[in-house]
């Protein structure tokens, strides 16, 4: 434990680590429940993804609204609630004593936690009125949590290409509506076929005089009125079949080198900026081994029940059909419903 | 089929049926991927619940508005993706041939729906170009569609004492936000323990001189806050252990029979008003036999898939654990998701 902190600060009945929709939808119902409730966050201001999003258009109740102010939206709504937030970055959770007994972590648990039974005798001292919590260890501290829910949602996935990691922030960017400035009047590359795609897509229309849509298949992915959207668009055209090679440039980026899918035809085409929206990847790799995964997702149904009891997931960060901010945010919900049936039972 | 309807006009991908936020979030998310749509709601006004609500303070980014407020604005945002309403009330659904071969329907659904083949010849001759299609029958006419999501939700729970009926409207309520304002200053009795009943509670000690929550058990059900909130008003008070037995007045509510449970004492308390707040039943009537239920529910996952190929299920209406305005409109957009995956499959 840091020497900033004391046990009694840190002792929550329920930690959240992210705050984004899922996490704040939590926070909302959680201090509604009048659960002592702790939210972690990485980042300077909640809100997760939402916050890089231009305009959200099917968070119900609120069309048309731009992603930093429905961020804030939520925020000031857990806040209203009393909500107390930490910014810190959480490494691991260790468990702890369940019902008294020692829990009996899954053979992965194990491995990836050798330190799990000392740390637990040295919890188990400091925590003698409770006999079951999870100790949830930051950068910057410890935190002492009966529930924890873990809502850490997704990230940009990269593409994996020469001059990716080199150009990045000097033209390569994942986030066209926090970038997309920059190119005004200048030609933009976008990469991948779903939804944020043809979303960014639509979006740098409006700022650049060019915008390329990069696709590997011969079909987008994204939703069918995106497409058509997309496809009424003068300055936007769609290049199907086609991967990106390389990104190139000295200093900026300067174009992009082609392949195409059948055949394998090279071509370089010039551009100011490329847009990776190439799907996202769930953030929770520091909770590898303690809970079950299924393709790097936390495995979860809709009770946010995850295989450990007490650890719950709620959001992107979890197996589900459609990642969206509803969804999200009814996750958060769900979750303290399971939270709570879960602390009253233990 | 209507005179005043053709094939053409009533021929669609999706029907909902049912337009609370589970309905309004799936027409907003089925407009937006361009499905033809139909939404069918029984009342003038769309919203379902919601509109009879007071303050709804937990549904994330919206906190504090006012339930009839939330219902406009779900309504507004589906206007705004020209989402297309009729008032109609759903009898029953019939379906009809999948992939070309004859549906063959569940022993309940056979025995419920005896007229289902004939139906079928008859439906088909009108429907060539279309293998599969249900047959959504209403009170004023008939909708053909693809899919069908069942948004029906729920409705409030009767008491069933002597009096209640005959009362109704007249002191004796089920939506205390409708009704408050017809005995301010005067005295009203909430009988329930849950969420609703404490919500209930706390709206009308703004109204009311003396508000009375009778509850059968010696514990509250409703959330640990709105507990806090209920206790901490001085005009409302708690009588526990004890049920209504009868409502009594002549032409209007005069007061209530009560029995403590433990003993069996009766006696009788003046008030002006009954609140009745005992819980919701899901408006799953037309569809027994047709699908799936659990408790009179419609057994339905996160997907919204039901017992049923084509049959979706949204909001209060379906099995879940949690049912709220949040989980209700990402039930919505998540029955979507699985609605285009079956229409692409079909």
């Amino acid at each position: 434990m840091s020497d900033s902190t004391t046990k009694k600060e840190n002792d929550y009945d329920l930690v959240i680590i992210g705050s984004g929709p899922a996490g704040l939808a939590a926070a909302i119902y959680a201090q509604r429940a009048m659960l002592r409730t702790l939210v972690i966050e990485k980042e300077a201001a909640s809100g997760g993804q939402v916050l890089t999003t231009s305009e959200v258009d099917n968070y119900p109740g609120l069309p048309g609204i731009n992603g930093f102010d429905l961020g804030m939206k939520f925020r000031e709504h857990a806040d209203r609630f009393g909500g107390q937030f930490v910014t810190d970055e959480v490494e691991r959770i260790e468990l702890s004593i369940v019902n008294g007994e020692n829990y009996e972590p899954d053979e992965a648990g194990e491995s990836s936690h050798p330190d799990i039974y000392e740390n637990e005798l040295q919890a188990a001292e400091l925590h003698t009125e409770s006999c079951d919590y999870k100790r949830v260890i930051g950068k910057k501290g410890e935190y002492f949590a009966r529930a924890v829910l873990i809502a850490m949602g997704a990230t940009h996935r990269k593409l994996g290409v020469p001059g990716e990691e080199r150009l990045a922030g000097m033209g390569v960017s994942y986030c066209a509506t926090c970038d997309g400035m920059f190119f005004r009047g200048k030609t933009a590359v976008v990469v991948g076929g779903g939804d944020v795609a043809l979303e960014d897509a639509a979006f740098l229309a409006r700022l650049c005089s060019q915008v390329y849509v990069i696709h590997r298949r011969d079909k987008l992915r994204g939703a069918r009125s995106l497409q058509e959207r997309i496809f009424a668009l003068e300055n936007v055209m769609v290049i199907w079949d086609t991967v990106v090679e390389e990104i190139l440039g000295d200093e900026m980026v300067s174009g992009v080198r082609l392949r195409q899918v059948k055949g394998g035809e090279r071509s370089v085409l010039d551009t100011d900026a490329v847009f990776l929206a190439v799907g996202i990847a769930p953030n929770s790799q520091p909770y590898e081994g303690l809970v079950e995964m299924e393709d790097g997702y936390i495995r979860a149904g809709e009770s946010g029940e995850t295989s450990v009891p007490g650890i719950f997931a709620a959001g992107d960060v979890r197996t589900k059909q459609l990642r969206q901010i509803v969804t999200a945010a009814a996750d958060g919900a769900n979750a303290v419903t399971s939270i709570e049936r879960y602390l009253s039972r233990i």
